[in-house]
């Protein structure tokens, strides 16, 4: 349950129902929150005094769920925001990695020419081998820092575990949580304590469920802006990198209150299948598209088959914008 | 590989070279075909005068490759072709099952205010209980070929298992190889035998690779009309019915010479999915589309969950216009 | 709903509580069943009279329910049983496919050397690619006939299609349906029709619940005899062929009446895997083990890589015996 | 490639052949070890005066494969080994949690009863809610700790991320790393610096290629005793937790030099598997088993449908003995 209390409630109160009902504290400047676990279906009748409002869940989905809030959450990024009454969809682009000031300044230079102002590239790389290139690192964070500062990009980058979580909440304007990371308590409690955007990527084995409900950790410790970005998950099917779950955001969608990116590049895993992809997601009515691309995916460090170059993604980028109009969404 | 002879070859020498190279023998308008298995790489020396053309494959997806034809196979479905040089997509409706006549005429009487042409419906139902609706049989093909004497609607509609397989050849104009009979041998020889369209629905369990493998059944026995349907796969997820891959039609589309129909239906199992996903399938720019309408879903003997009613299509319909012509398509 | 009437009930007064409960009728010796869907959970007060003995059930898992039969039902190969008051584990063991009269008389031979008592090897084989060795089809039946008089062996054989399911009926002792026949409701109703027993494998991309409920196609028609057999679901991981799924043996040990045969040899797909697979099935307590074993597996021309060799068999076989022992089991 | 130098080779040239091959280096008392990308096939002429050895690998699987290592590492474990020359497997029990003083020691006093020495029991829980139970933390690890001084039992048990690894590091006998941080960085280079056991879970999400890599972060990072534990895999099945991956467990066997403990009580996740599925393991002929017991699990405060009570692990184990002496192993 979420229970809504009079902001002035008695602190020690407050404290009382969260023991009774085992419930989390949220403060917000409206007023306080419980957040008990879903099992609980009713309260005291002698506690309904100090309750307001209360929210009744069949499971651990609460503060994400469009029964507790219609439609989607307003989240600011940058001068612009994506949910709420907006119908602005975010594109961000950019390399895999920062591989070093050449490349992600090349990058740069052809996202103003597009017009777009979000920047995403990873300093931390979560590879599955220590004998292959794992990013650099803080290195990494003061080049995107420099980019942003010139160029007055938002900067989208990647967290990897909990001991560099600290760093990239300082240089990054939205902090991505990635795949492999999903379930790590310690950046989920940490991103609950910052209020700049959290971009949680779906773990490519976890369900729906599992993956909403890591939202709630950043949710119940404070921190509300938080978007989902599915970006393909496991299945037998073995020609792609990984499967696009678009059944998957079409019940994100209809279920939860959270802003949804869709991250086609991972997915796929190939270029050639990249574009289209990315016309079926914007389709999709969805705030957000990550699309990867480098000034010369041949030589990347990271993911070279998949990336766009820049030739390839201007192309894609004319016919997303048809498209986008189509079903009523500014491109941003 | 594929070897192409010349027309005038001497029978028996066609029948040596079949024999040498353990080929099947495809005769053609132009020239005899030989298909050998694809871990032959190259015929003898002596044979060369033979063979007009030759093609060498990775795998046995070989008459379906695009690298033995390029661009999309061409099939004419009524008064229209998919494929080839048109722009066509063919957007299929229908109920999961035929139920009785009143149904059938009101989806017709539906089908004709949308101006669409082609209706899909099921009679011999694969489903997974002995305890449930199998379907109408004989007796619903029947009605389905009074709709189509009645209204002039091409008729989709399923094959089930090889008992039957004779009445649904004869009574349709799209012959459907359900998801759960991909890998039946008896549906797909005899569906080479004739030269009705073959929408094949890849198995909830198969690779693209056994996919299009098994569109070579027919191919290779004489019938190159041959639609290739991805209905959503099978996938740890769980909150749909399964997983729409458009990873996989991606591949499709850039591997393969055979036209691609999608099914959001089946893959997201609720109505309320359905529409999203259309859209998205709509902008990957496919040659068709398949969704499951019903008069009354609530009613439905099958599918119940996923099927739109008229009024939830006649919306979908309106917003799918505007991204066909944003991929530059044409919806027949 | 399963129903039992009195074996002397009104025929006429039978088939209207079949009617009105939508039931399937099944005559057995003691007395008359009906199986209604599961949805149903009680009859009307006037039909009771009628009723002797009523089962409830969540799902339509009926007939093979441990809620319907405690225990596994007993069914009888060759001279022995498997399952009931029995501790037997068949362990039958045989060529993926039969290739020559050679090769199957050296298998027999060595067989007969083991001291087992059935030989298994297709017919018919189900391959995912036309351009590859399809089985000897009923020349292949004929020479496993042959052996079976010489040598006096039950034979395991598959159908792939309804097409020749007649011909697999009569020619096999245990008729085996294959995995990618699982939802064929031609096969499965012609299998209901003999008291053969059905070796029925688990499609690899089917759940236990749709496994289970093929079952019921054949257990409703007419025949009690079916074996269940796990023979590897196909998941995410590619270093093995399939992915044997055991903890999906101890459900269909704890919740159905039906005897258990394990098949490590397709689900592993290596050679080198098989002999400690088979160990652990042995000691999951189950009433077989189908094991594929060829004289010469590097010229096998079906699943080369995965049959032992009989030296390799033979090793094996000694140390399933005390394993055997340890779990209180008899081979045969 | 793994190079192996002079252990006296110089420093400087060591850092050079380093940068050169972008190999990590890893200090053994017998000599110095480079480890380069799988990539690199053949080092420089000029070079191979510095190296006394070489090793070539396919894949980034390179410290633990048995083409490095022949047979299993072996690894002390309190005062017995397990691997190597020994026949041992350890068998670790207790529960899911610590939840209380009172709780741990009744396991412990069962423990005593059955003649086994390793405890295991989680502190830090990787719940998946934010509104469960999350374990003792410290005060769980000071509990167990407690009872290694009073039964001298080693201690398995889990770090979930990298904000306390320390902790667990240094109460720990044999440090496990969960499935859901497989991939953690920050943990498993932490764990790379102890010389303490590690027990890495596999990511459920994970392929066994994903997994072994995992354990190569711990192996070049300096800490030779890793440990594999399969514990269930995600699928499509439903009806148990997770799918034992015991196709996976005959892979690892075959092609790593890693001790290997198997899991099935988070893969069957419903007690009454357990038994079956433990036999399963043990005849596999593995190193270790890993088997959820409590005092009362009706009361568990995490996993409690999986966990064993004593009389149903003491009857299981009573089965264990024989199947383990069936395959020539000793239970410690």
């Amino acid at each position: 349950m979420i229970l809504h209390t009079d902001k002035n409630i008695d602190p020690q109160k407050l404290r009382q129902l969260a023991d009774r009902y085992e419930a989390v504290i949220l403060n917000t400047p409206d007023f306080n929150v419980l957040i008990t676990p879903s099992a609980l279906k009713k309260t005291d009748e002698a506690d309904q005094q100090f309750i307001k409002e209360s929210f009744v869940f069949d499971t651990d989905i609460q503060l994400a769920s469009n029964k507790y809030i219609k439609g989607k959450r307003s989240i600011k990024i940058g001068d612009h925001y994506i949910g709420g009454n907006s119908n602005n969809v975010l594109v961000t682009i950019g390399p895999c990695s920062v591989e070093s000031e050449e490349q992600i300044t090349q990058t740069a230079e052809f996202l103003k020419k597009t017009g777009l102002k979000s920047l995403r590239a990873g300093c931390f790389k979560p590879r599955t081998s220590p004998y292959t290139f794992q990013g650099l690192g803080l290195e990494g964070l003061k080049l995107l820092d420099k980019i942003r500062q010139q160029y007055g990009f938002t900067i989208v980058t990647e967290v990897r575990d909990s001991s560099h979580v600290d760093d990239v909440i300082a240089y990054a304007d939205v902090i991505q949580i990635g795949a492999k990371s999903m379930y790590d308590h310690g950046i989920l409690r940490k991103c609950s304590k910052t209020h700049k955007p959290i971009l949680l990527k779906r773990g490519f084995g976890s369900t729906l469920q599992e993956f909403v409900q890591a939202s709630e950790f950043i949710l119940s410790g404070g921190n509300p802006n938080v978007i989902l970005c599915e970006r393909g998950i496991r299945t037998f099917e073995t020609k792609t990198r990984f499967t696009l779950d678009l059944c998957g955001a079409a019940y994100l969608k209809e279920n939860t209150n959270l802003p949804i990116i869709l991250d086609p590049s991972h997915a796929m895993g190939y270029a050639y299948g990249v574009p289209d992809l990315a016309r079926a997601c914007m389709a999709m009515g969805i705030e957000g598209l990550l699309i990867e691309v480098h000034p010369n995916p041949a030589v990347a460090l990271s993911d070279a088959s998949q990336q766009l170059n820049h030739e390839q993604f201007s192309r894609l980028f004319e016919t997303l914008k048809p498209i986008a109009k189509a079903v009523n969404r500014t491109i941003i």
